[in-house]
C-alpha cells in the first residue's frame, strides 16, 4: 500500500507499532517519560518539578512553503512558529533550537543568512537561543527541520487529553485566516489590488504568531483541562483532543470568530468561511478546555478568547451545529500531507 | 558568492554571526547553555550535577545516501548511528530520539515501517527511546532528519577543547573503512568477488556501531582532555580539536590502525589507504586525547585503542609524519558538504 492511500495519521499509527514491537524494547527511559509521540511535544521530567518539552517540525520546499511566494527570512520565522506553537499548545517555555538545513549547492550565502536571519527574529522575540543544527546538502531543493526544546512545571501540563463532559472549548484569535491567506498567495490573480486584508490573510500564513503569552497565562492559572494548537485545521483538532480525552464535542459553528478579511475573501472565492476555519489549517492558534467556571476567569485574563463548544459524551460524538442548533454537514477533511488534498 | 565556493565551515561561521548579531540576542538562557553551536552536541545543564545533550543530523537521498545502495533498514540505523556518535564524542549516555522524515507521496508504506525498523534496531540497543518527530511529504526523494538527547554528569563532559601540549592522541578501532566502503559502492564492478574484506568494508559504510560503550569508559574514567568524533575524517577532527584546544599536532601516520580491507581495497583502487584514513569520514570512531599517565590506563580498559600521535605547541601547527619523521604532503581536503569534492 502506498503512504498516499494509507493517510498521514493512519501511518503514525503504523510507526508507532514499529517503535514499540521493536524486538529489543523494554521500559527503558520511561521512568523520566511523561508523554512520548501523540501529544503537540513529548516531556521527559528533569526533577520532581519541572519537565522538559521536545518537538520537531519539518518544512519542505514546494510541500510547506514556496520561495516564490515567501522570502527566505519569512520562511525562516514560520519554520520556528510552527515549532514555538507546540510548546505552546502544552502551557511550556521554549527555551532551545537546533536548527538543520538542507538546500541545492548553488544557493546564495545571503539566501541562508536570511534564512537565519528570520529564525534569529522570531527566536529573540521569544528568548530563544539556537544551541546546534546540521547544514547539508540537498539535490533540488530547501529542507528546514527544526527541534525545539522548552521548560514546564509538571504541575502546569496541558496535554490533549484532559477534556471534561461539561467544560466548554475556547479559542485564541480568529481561525481560517492562514488558509484564506495561502489561497490568495495560490491565486494571484486575486492579488491584484492587494489591499488591507488580503495583506493582513497573507502574513497570517507567512508569519503566524505562536501563542506563547496565551499559552503561559493558562498554564500558570491551571485553567485548561486539555490543550492543541490549530495547526491541521480546528476540525483535525476537536477529533484529536475528542479522541484522547475519550469524548465528544459539539461546536457552534456561529460563534466560531471569523475576521473581516476572511469573510471578504471567502465570498470573493465564493467559499464558506468556515471551510478555511475547519480545514484550512496553519493557524498556530490554541483551541483548550476549561471548567464553565474557569473559562469565566481566563476570558478576563486573555483577550480575544471565544467559546466555541462544550465537551460532551463519547457517544455524542463531534457535531458541528448552525445558530438554529442543526447539526452542519461541512466536509470534514482536515489538512493531511500525503494524501491528494491540496484544495480540501 | 554561491555557498558551494564558500565551503560549510566557513558557512557556518557566517550563520553564528546571524545568531549572535540578532538585534534581540541578549544573555537569555546562558546561564543554563554550558556549550552551544560548535561541539559535537549542544550541553544544557539539568541540575548542580548533571547536564543535558542535544544533537542534530540530517541525511537526504542522493547526498547521504541512496535507495540503490543501502535499505532502507540500513538508512535509518545509519541516520541515528551518525547521532549516537555525536552524544558519544561528548562522553554521553543517549536517551530519547525524534525522528522527522520527509518522503514522496508514492512511497510504500512498508519502506517507512523499514526505516523505522532500522532505527528501532539501533535505538533499542543503546536503549535509546523514540518520543516524537514528524512526517511530512518530500517532492522526489528521501529526507530524515534526527535529533537526539541525552546526558552527562557535567564532571564526565569531554569537549574539543581541553587538549593540553604534550598530550597523546588516541583513536577507538581503524579507520578509513567507511570510505573505502562508500568507494565500493560506487564502483561495483570492484564488487564481482563481493569476498569478505569487501562485506566488511561496505558495512562500516552502511552499518557504523556509535562508539557509545568505549566513551561512556572514557567519560567515567575522566582520562581524556578532548574528544571528537570521525565523522569528516581524522584529517578534520585533528584540525578540530587542534584549533578549539589552541594547540597543534603531530600525527604518526604509520601508527594510524588499518584495517586489513582497506590495505587490500586501496591497492586495488591504486589509491594510498592513508588518504581514505584522513579524508574518507563517515567512520565515526573517536578521537581523543590524554596525559601519558591516563594514556596508560585507557589502554588498559578499552582494547583496539591506538596512540596516533602527540598534541604540540599551536606554532607547531598540524603535522602528518612518516615513519623516518619526515613530514608527509597529503592532499588535506576532508569531506565537506557543498564543496565539489564527491572523490576527495
Amino acid at each position: 500500500m502506498k503512504v498516499s492511500s494509507l493517510g498521514e495519521f493512519n501511518l503514525i499509527e503504523k510507526i508507532k507499532k514499529v517503535i514499540e514491537n521493536g524486538k529489543k524494547h523494554r521500559n527503558y527511559n520511561k521512568r523520566r517519560l511523561i508523554l512520548g509521540v501523540g501529544d503537540d511535544a513529548a516531556v521527559v521530567a528533569k526533577d520532581s518539578r519541572k519537565a522538559f518539552l521536545a518537538t520537531t517540525d519539518m518544512l519542505i520546499e514546494g510541500v510547506h512553503f514556496s520561495k516564490k511566494t515567501a522570502s527566505l527570512r519569512q520562511i525562516g520565522w514560520k519554520a520556528l512558529a510552527c515549532n514555538l506553537s507546540d510548546i505552546a499548545a502544552m502551557g511550556g517555555i521554549p527555551l532551545y533550537a537546533l536548527v538543520s538545513i538542507g538546500f541545492p549547492q548553488d544557493t546564495a550565502v545571503k539566501e541562508i543568512e536570511e534564512l537565519y536571519r528570520g529564525i534569529e527574529s522570531l527566536a529573540g522575540k521569544y528568548r530563544v537561543k539556537i544551541i546546534g543544527g546540521d547544514t547539508v546538502s540537498s539535490p533540488c531543493f530547501f529542507v528546514i527541520s527544526i527541534t525545539v526544546l522548552g521548560e514546564i512545571e509538571k504541575k502546569e501540563l496541558v496535554t490533549r487529553s484532559g477534556a471534561k463532559l461539561g467544560d466548554k472549548i475556547l479559542l485564541t484569535g480568529t481561525i481560517g485566516d492562514a488558509g484564506a491567506g495561502l489561497r490568495l498567495l495560490k491565486n494571484p490573480k486575486h492579488l491584484k489590488f492587494f489591499n488591507r486584508y488580503e495583506k493582513y490573510l497573507i502574513n497570517r500564513f507567512l508569519l503566524p504568531e505562536p501563542r506563547i503569552k496565551e499559552a503561559r497565562i493558562i498554564a500558570r492559572t491551571k485553567c485548561a483541562t486539555a490543550m492543541i494548537d490549530c495547526s491541521d485545521g480546528l476540525d483535525l483538532s476537536i477529533k484529536f483532543i475528542s479522541r484522547q480525552s475519550k469524548v465528544g464535542a459539539k461546536i457552534y459553528t456561529d460563534s466560531i470568530p471569523l475576521s473581516g478579511g476572511l469573510k471578504k475573501t471567502s465570498s470573493a472565492f465564493k467559499k464558506n468561511p468556515l471551510e478555511f476555519a475547519l480545514f484550512g489549517g496553519e493557524d498556530y492558534e490554541l483551541v483548550f478546555t476549561a471548567s464553565p467556571e474557569k473559562t469565566k476567569k481566563i476570558k478576563k485574563q486573555i483577550s480575544g478568547v471565544t467559546v466555541i463548544g462544550e465537551i460532551v459524551s463519547k457517544k455524542e460524538g463531534i457535531k458541528f451545529l448552525d445558530k438554529k442548533g442543526k447539526v452542519l454537514k461541512l466536509k470534514a477533511k482536515g489538512y493531511e500531507h500525503f494524501t491528494d488534498n491540496p484544495e480540501f
